[in-house]
């Protein structure tokens, strides 16, 4: 259980032309962290992993907790957040202005965490893909977004810096989940935020790629795929 | 002790400005891997790691036993490498069509060992850079090239996928040392090969970042390096 370590299965770069399928079941992923972010088959539904329970965000607008299911990509880690800091903030760009701030360097993963009152968010969840999958660009454009005001949650995800574009959306990736458990997502928007911000940073970041996914091993994964990472991811 | 985990500390990115400071020493290295190759601070000399012993290769040619020292970037990991298989070939580029063959995927991190007799090895050592360090292009112009005809020894080093070219020179990093001990470095060329040549495929790669140093936190990392690294490495 190392504090100080980002884990990742799957690399953003295989969702590019359409690796959407799971590789890794929950049950081992948890093992590697009990905190995070990520998505199940078919980019069905937005999870939020907070205390080992997992939280999927599906389309339909529904929030399920659940136990099973394989994650294409995911990040967790076991949480060890400095002092929560308060934080009061009009817009999400202030409020990531403060999360780069209080993570200190735009040169390691960190992982933050803001629960707070939100004045507004706005999230969305893709539509589950079936085969043959389409690629990422594609399923950006299909996806479901919601929009709550005045919702108490939790803001959270990861920092990635540019350098490692291929393998994590470069910037902030964040999810929320609302307190009740009714409304979240992949974060598309917010405003007035009044709450408190943790971060953490990470001296290391391990890699797990689907090793014995024959659909991985020979997919073509050489080609300008950032260009669409960003137009899906923003 | 891992035995599908490539290790990897520092960021290939991060040496095109010039961060050529040492930021782990070998003795912490080494205890990830005992196999691997490396470099200095301010990129004295190409490092061939083979059974936990470290081998610098100057760029005067002369290659020392060494004992300690800090790495600005190095890759290690523990053998457990598949069957060698018989390899003949004339050319580089015929080996490096094998080598990919023989690992089966383009998109897993790898490791490769050939232990054989060439009938021409072309390598590099960059000569020692110091402070203000410059960057990564400029070094490469800065090296001693070496030649030796009719040479056994180790080619050996890793295969990095092209998705994480910031982090990981992309396609093969090679580095040579003769059994003699008297010749080596980073591989630029080599001709007509006779030997055996032997693959690890890694499902998990730890990047291990310079959490503490204060130049590696506040650097700007987020320019067009790809393009440099592209120069630097071939």
């Amino acid at each position: 259980m190392k504090k100080d370590l980002l884990y990742q299965h799957g690399t953003l770069g295989a969702l590019v032309p359409g690796l959407l399928n799971g590789t890794q079941p929950l049950s081992e992923l948890l093992t590697h962290g009990d905190f995070g972010i990520g998505t199940l088959t078919g980019l069905n539904g937005e999870l939020i992993i907070l205390g080992g329970k997992v939280y999927q965000v599906q389309a339909s607008g529904k929030v399920a907790e659940i136990s099973s299911g394989s994650v294409p990509f995911a990040n967790v880690h076991f949480p060890d957040f400095g002092a929560p800091q308060p934080i009061e903030a009009r817009t999400a760009q202030v409020v990531q202005t403060k999360m780069l701030a209080q993570i200190g360097t735009r040169n390691l993963f960190a992982a933050v965490s803001l629960h707070g009152r939100f004045a507004q968010v706005r999230a969305r969840a893709v539509k589950e893909q079936h085969r043959p999958f389409p690629g990422l660009a594609a399923t950006a454009a299909d996806q479901a977004v919601f929009s709550r005001q005045d919702v108490t949650g939790m803001l959270m995800g990861y920092w990635s810096p540019q350098l490692y574009a291929g393998m994590a959306s470069p910037g902030f990736h964040l999810h929320f989940l609302s307190d009740d458990h009714d409304f979240g997502g992949h974060v598309l928007d917010f405003a007035g935020v009044t709450g408190e911000l943790a971060t953490q940073r990470f001296s290391d970041v391990q890699l797990h790629l689907p090793a014995a996914d024959t659909e991985f091993l020979q997919a073509d994964l050489e080609g300008d795929l950032l260009a669409d990472i960003t137009k899906a991811e923003h």
